[in-house]
C-alpha cells in the first residue's frame, strides 16, 4: 500500500476522510465517525468553516469561555476566551474580581506603528543609492495610492519609507524599511501589497530584490496595561510580605531567562486565549511578544512590579499588532460575537483588552506561585481529567475527589482508587 | 444595569450564556443561536468539552485540515494541522510533495532534558548553603520517590538537582536547579508535583523559597530536521540563482531581528498547528522556540541553509517540549486521532514531526518570498474570505476569481465588482 497522493487538494471532502481513513487509521469506521461526529450539522456553516483553510477534514473544537467582572478603564467588561488549557479561565475571572474592588485595571496604548520592509542586495556605492532613493521616493509613494485610498480614509496609510544601510551586518544588503498605520485592521495583506508594489517600481539593474515583507515584530504597536493599590489590600493578612515575595518573583523573571520564558508563556496563556477568541493571529503576536522580552540581549519579563509610598504597582508593556475589521474577525461567526461580547472594540481597545488579560494571568500565577504553590490549583482540573480518562461515572468522581482532598495526584494513584473502589462495590 | 456578577463559575451553562446575552448582547436571541449552533448535538460529548476548562459555553472552531505526502526517515506521513491560517496547510502540502523525491525529512532528537528550578532567598553564607544542600541532597531523591515511580518505570525520573548561585544578579538569590526526563509526557504536572515536594523539604528557618515551578525554557530538549538535494534539483530554471537567494533570505534572517520575528512566525505556522492538532500546548512550545532565538543575545533564525560541494542543504534545529500521553492528548478525541495518523509516535518522534512541519512552512515562505512574492498565493485565499464575507454565492464567485486573476486585490474593488455584477444582471 502506498500512502502517497496526488490532487489530494482536489478531493472533496469525504474523499479526503476516505483516504486518511484508508491509509492511516487503525479502525476505520471509529476514525471516520469521530471526525464526522465534530462536523457541523449545518451544511452552509459548514462550508463555510471549511473555506478557511485547505484540506480542511473536520473541526478541531477549542472551548469557548467567559471570564466575567474586568474593569478597564471604569468600564466593565466579560472577556471571551478560546483555550484548552485548564485553570486560565478561572484565573482570570479570580484576577478580574479581585481587581474590581480595587479600582480596576488602567490601560493606555502607546504606539500603533507597524513595520515592513523590503530587502535587497546592491553592489554599488551607497551615495548612489542615496540619490536615486530621495530622487524616486515620492514616487514609491505615489504608485501605492490606489492600494492606500481606503485605509487613508480611515486613518490610516503609510507614514514613511527609510533607506537604511545594513552592509556592516551582510555585504551589499540594505533595506526599504517602511513604516505603516493600519486603523483597524491588522494590516497584513495591505502591507505585503504596499510593499510588493514598492518593490516593483523601485528595483533597478543593480538593485536585486531578495524579499517584501511585513514585520511581526512590532515594538512601536505598543500598550500597557496597569493595577494598583494600598499594599494593606493586596493580600488579608501579611500583605507587605506578600507584596515583596510577589515583586521578587518578578525580579527572578527579569534575570534568570529560565523563569522569564514560563513566567512570559503564562502571560501568552490569556493573550493568545483572546487573540485567537477574537479571530486574530496568535503566532504574530507571540512571536513579536517574545522577541520583544529579549530586546536588552537578554530574555527577560513582560512585567513588572513595585511598590512606592506604600503602594503596589504592577504592569505590562506588549507589543500587540491586532484587527477588528479584516480577516477572520468578521468571517468566523464567533470571532464576530467575541467582538460582539467586547463591545465591538476598535483595534486599539483590543489592545488593551488583551493587555489586560495577560497582565491578570501573570497576577495570578504569581500569586499562587508565592502563597500556596501552582499544584493546589492544577490539581483539581488535572484529578478531574484523569477521572475523564478512566470514564469514571459521576457517583465514582465524588467519592475520589473526597479521598484526594489535599493529597498529592497521580495517574497511578488515582488509577489504584477507582480500581479498589470499583472491585469492592 | 450592573454588569458585575458573582458565583459566575456557579452558573450553567445556560444561565451563562443567558447572562451573558442580557449584558453584553446586542441581539440576544441572534447571539444566543450563535453560541449554540456550535454545541455538539452528543450531550456527552459536548460535557467531555465543557470540563477542559472553566465557564465553557461553546466550542471554538478551528479548522482541522491533512497534509499528506511527508516522507519523514524513509516514513510515509500524513500531518494533522488544527490551524484558522489560510495558506499553512496547502503549503506544508506542496513542501512535502517537493521533498518526497528528494529524499524527504532527516530527522533526530538531539536531547530531551527538561528543567524545573526552586527560587529562594537565603542570607546567610554560600559555604554553609552547600554543605546543607550535600548533606540534604540524597534526601531529596529520596523524598520524591513515590511520585516518581511510575515515571522511573518508563524511564524518566529526576536526573539532578543542583545549587546555583545566583547573588550576582540578584542580592540572596539563590536556586535548585533541576533536570528531568519525562518519557512521552511533557511532564508539567510531574515536575510541579516533585519541585513542591522537594521545595518543601528543602526549605528551614534560613531558606526562603519564593516559587517552585517548572520551566518551559528547554535547550536541552532540542530536535533537528534536514532536508538536503543537488542544486540543480532545487528549482526547474536557474536553480542555482534562486538558491542563493533563498540562503541569502535565511542570512537576512540572521542578522536582522525584524525580518527573524517573521520568518520564525511562519515556521510556528506550522508548528504550533500540529502542537495544536495533538493536545499540546503551543504556548509553552511558542515561549521555549523564541527564547532559544534569542539566546546569542540577539534575535536570529531559527533555521539555517548552506550550499557545499554542490548541494543545497535547510535545516532547523528549535527546542520542543511535547507528550503523546497525559493532558489533553487522551483526552480530546480529534487530538488521540491525530495521534492515530501520526502512528502512534513516542514523544521522540512526535518532536521531529513537529520540527520537519515548521522547516516545510520556512521552506514555503522563503520560496515563496524569493521568487514571486508572498501576495500571489495569499491573494486567492483572500479573495475567497472577501466573497464569503460579501455573501457571494457559487456563481458569483466563479465569475469574481476570473475576473480578478493576476490583478490586485482590495476589499473595495471585489465589493465595487460584487455590486456591479448584482445590479447588471
Amino acid at each position: 500500500m502506498s500512502k502517497k497522493v496526488s490532487g489530494f487538494s482536489k478531493f472533496n471532502s469525504e474523499e479526503k476522510i476516505n483516504w486518511l481513513a484508508n491509509n492511516y487509521f487503525s479502525d476505520k469506521k471509529k476514525g471516520i465517525a469521530i471526525l464526522k461526529q465534530y462536523l457541523n450539522q449545518d451544511q452552509k456553516l459548514q462550508d463555510l468553516h471549511n473555506e478557511f483553510i485547505e484540506n480542511t477534514i473536520s473541526n478541531f473544537y477549542i472551548p469557548y469561555a467567559i471570564a466575567p467582572n474586568f474593569i478597564i478603564n471604569e468600564k466593565a467588561y466579560a472577556i471571551p476566551m478560546a483555550i484548552e488549557e485548564s485553570s486560565v479561565v478561572a484565573a482570570a475571572s479570580l484576577v478580574a474580581k479581585f481587581w474590581s474592588t480595587r479600582g480596576g485595571f488602567q490601560t493606555k496604548v502607546i504606539s500603533t506603528t507597524k513595520v515592513g520592509q523590503i530587502h535587497f542586495m546592491y553592489e554599488d556605492n551607497f551615495e548612489k543609492l542615496t540619490t536615486y532613493f530621495e530622487e524616486i521616493k515620492s514616487q514609491l509613494f505615489k504608485i501605492t495610492e490606489p492600494l492606500t485610498q481606503n485605509m487613508r480614509n480611515r486613518g490610516g496609510g503609510i507614514i514613511d519609507i527609510e533607506l537604511r544601510n545594513k552592509t556592516i551586518d551582510l555585504d551589499n544588503y540594505y533595506q526599504l524599511h517602511i513604516t505603516f498605520e493600519t486603523a483597524d485592521s491588522m494590516g497584513a495583506n495591505f502591507i505585503n501589497s504596499c510593499l510588493e508594489t514598492i518593490a516593483n517600481a523601485f528595483k533597478n539593474e543593480q538593485i536585486k530584490i531578495i524579499m517584501s515583507i511585513l514585520s511581526n515584530y512590532v515594538p512601536e504597536c505598543l500598550v500597557r496595561a496597569e493595577v494598583t493599590c494600598d499594599i494593606k489590600d493586596f493580600f488579608e493578612k501579611d500583605a507587605e510580605h506578600y507584596a515583596q515575595k510577589f515583586i521578587q518573583a518578578v525580579q527572578i523573571a527579569n534575570i534568570e531567562p529560565y523563569r522569564a520564558v514560563t513566567h512570559n508563556k503564562g502571560i501568552m496563556n490569556g493573550i493568545d486565549a483572546v487573540v485567537l477568541a477574537t479571530g486574530n493571529d496568535f503566532r504574530a503576536v507571540a512571536a513579536g511578544a517574545h522577541a520583544y522580552a529579549s530586546r536588552s540581549g537578554k530574555y527577560k519579563s513582560l512585567t513588572n512590579a513595585k511598590i512606592e509610598n506604600g503602594k503596589f504597582y504592577f504592569w505590562i508593556e506588549i507589543p500587540l499588532s491586532l484587527g477588528t475589521v479584516g480577516g477572520l474577525t468578521s468571517l468566523h461567526p464567533l470571532a464576530k460575537l467575541s467582538l460582539e461580547i467586547l463591545q465591538q472594540p476598535t483595534a486599539k481597545e483590543l489592545m488593551q483588552i488583551i493587555a489586560v488579560a495577560g497582565l491578570a494571568q501573570n497576577f495570578a500565577a504569581l500569586k499562587a506561585l508565592t502563597t500556596t504553590g501552582i499544584q493546589q490549583g492544577h490539581m483539581k482540573m488535572h484529578l478531574m481529567n484523569i477521572l475523564n480518562q478512566l470514564e469514571a461515572n459521576v457517583n465514582e468522581k465524588e467519592i475520589i475527589v473526597e479521598k484526594f482532598q489535599g493529597k498529592t495526584i497521580s495517574h497511578n494513584a488515582i488509577s489504584q482508587a477507582l480500581h479498589n473502589l470499583r472491585t469492592s462495590s
